[in-house]
């Protein structure tokens, strides 16, 4: 396994300091009406979580010489969508989860209500940024509205939670299983990629199709690597409730194939993530870096 | 009270059939994984309600000689946003109502955890629609993304909503009971008209000022006259459960004015909307007859 650059984690400390200061000025301020839902979605945003998708939506967008300023709202743009999925997958009717980034999730904070509106308002507030954000072409910014509003939708990241809630209890094959992680998890991260590149100049289809092939195996390698850890680690260690879905009898990776299997499959996809960027130079370094950051992580 | 135009029904029957097939065609097919989100997400949005946003965004849309193929996709653009704020706000968290639209609300024919993921995938789709349709110019339609997503976040429709919970038990006195209407239902009619409006051509700072001012009033009138009808009509008439307002100790106009006042308040509003109107000629008949439906509405 290529080894990940001496500096990868001093650049990912500086970025996840930059999206929090980008965060931080988006989100409403508490003291604006309504200040309680305000009060709550700075809760559930900021001061939290590894910022995979920012992470990687800055790594696109070095690797297509974008500026990072602009990059950073989208960064931010993404980092609230997903924000928001995790406010309403906590909820009881979903996951039903009291631990999140090792904090109260929202509605345990709040209340669910309050949580239910936090995940609504971050929803919003994703697609008033990425309308106001004077990035790429006007044209090439409705693009960016659509694609992302696919990805989250029914047939994206909603409609792999809803495939999610169907399969507990089910025994899923591979392919079932690979489905429902491709729309629950892997649209948003594609989403976060071409964000992040869309603000570069002169990409073409074929450098397109290879970031999303990348942004589809990284995708998966991450969701392979975060049952290979529910299964292994201890709540301390995640910052949420760990040997959840096996307590809930839902399928995972390690459900599947079992740890070692799900291991060399995180192994299979970060090598085939290196080989889609084949033909990109020391520009797509630090999508490497970030592909073997995913499979490597403890945490 | 001016009359309400002879054709003006027959109008608007013609018009909830059209956006009634303009939203069967953009809703995902029930034979689309996942299928019973698919099909939930039909459930709330198709055959149900007067559809009076649609008919504001086509009302608006004749007064600056849109097309009205154009003016139909937004006018199921906003649709969705109503459609996924009444399946969140009926659900156990929030109001709890089990009766929408004469039919079971979208958590008591499926279950919470859909209704959840219907509404969130609505808020998507709406998006998605608005930017792929083909209107107006590129900016401008990134102008009406960023409004829409105002119009329905935390300084919106979501932020009503929060008001609105933090409301129940208190009592509030009359800017406060606006203000929260303002955003609760205001800020999505005006959305209408300012969506309908944006299909036409050579809309004057004004002009649009003007329709702004009108969708105000219109709005706080829908919602006064929405209290004295909830205060007085029976379930059946409503196709909602009615006298829950009071039930739940929420303020309304009723309870602050008092039925009659209200009443009163109702009329001057819509007088106010014409006014607002002045200037505008037979173009603006629809919007002018949709004043008047508002106030006389019996359900």
């Amino acid at each position: 396994m290529r080894k990940i650059s001496a500096d990868f984690n001093e650049w990912a400390a500086r970025l996840r300091q930059r999206i929090e200061r980008v965060l931080d000025d988006l989100l409403p301020s508490a003291s604006l009406v309504p200040s309680r839902l305000h009060d709550a979605m700075r809760y559930a945003v900021l001061d939290g979580g590894k910022r995979v998708r920012p992470l990687l939506a800055f790594a696109a967008g070095e690797a297509t010489g974008a500026d990072p300023a602009q990059v950073a709202r989208m960064a931010a743009v993404v980092e609230l969508v997903h924000a928001y999925s995790l406010v309403h997958d906590d909820l009881p009717s979903m996951d039903d989860d009291a631990l999140r980034r090792g904090k109260p999730t929202c509605h345990i904070a709040y209340d669910e209500a309050t949580a239910l509106l936090v995940g609504d308002s971050l929803h919003s507030l994703a697609f008033q940024v990425l309308a106001e954000t004077a990035v790429a072409s006007p044209e090439e910014r409705l693009e960016m509205v659509g694609m992302l509003a696919k990805a989250v939708g029914s047939r994206g990241m909603a409609g792999g939670q809803a495939i999610d809630l169907e399969s507990v209890g089910q025994s899923l094959n591979l392919p079932e299983l690979e489905l429902m992680h491709i729309h629950k998890t892997g649209a948003l991260i594609c989403a976060a990629v071409r964000l992040g590149a869309g603000c570069g100049r002169g990409l073409t289809e074929e450098r397109r199709d290879r970031l999303d092939h990348y942004a589809k195996c990284v995708g998966l390698a991450f969701q392979v690597v975060d049952d290979v850890l529910d299964a292994e680690a201890s709540t301390a260690t995640l910052g949420k409730t760990a040997g959840k879905d096996a307590a809930r009898h839902k399928p995972t990776y390690v459900s599947v194939l079992g740890v070692d299997s799900a291991q060399d499959m995180a192994g299979e996809l970060y090598r085939d993530a290196l080989g889609a960027l084949a033909g990109f130079g020391g520009e797509a370094e630090r999508l490497r870096d970030l592909a073997g950051f995913i499979v490597q992580r403890r945490f």
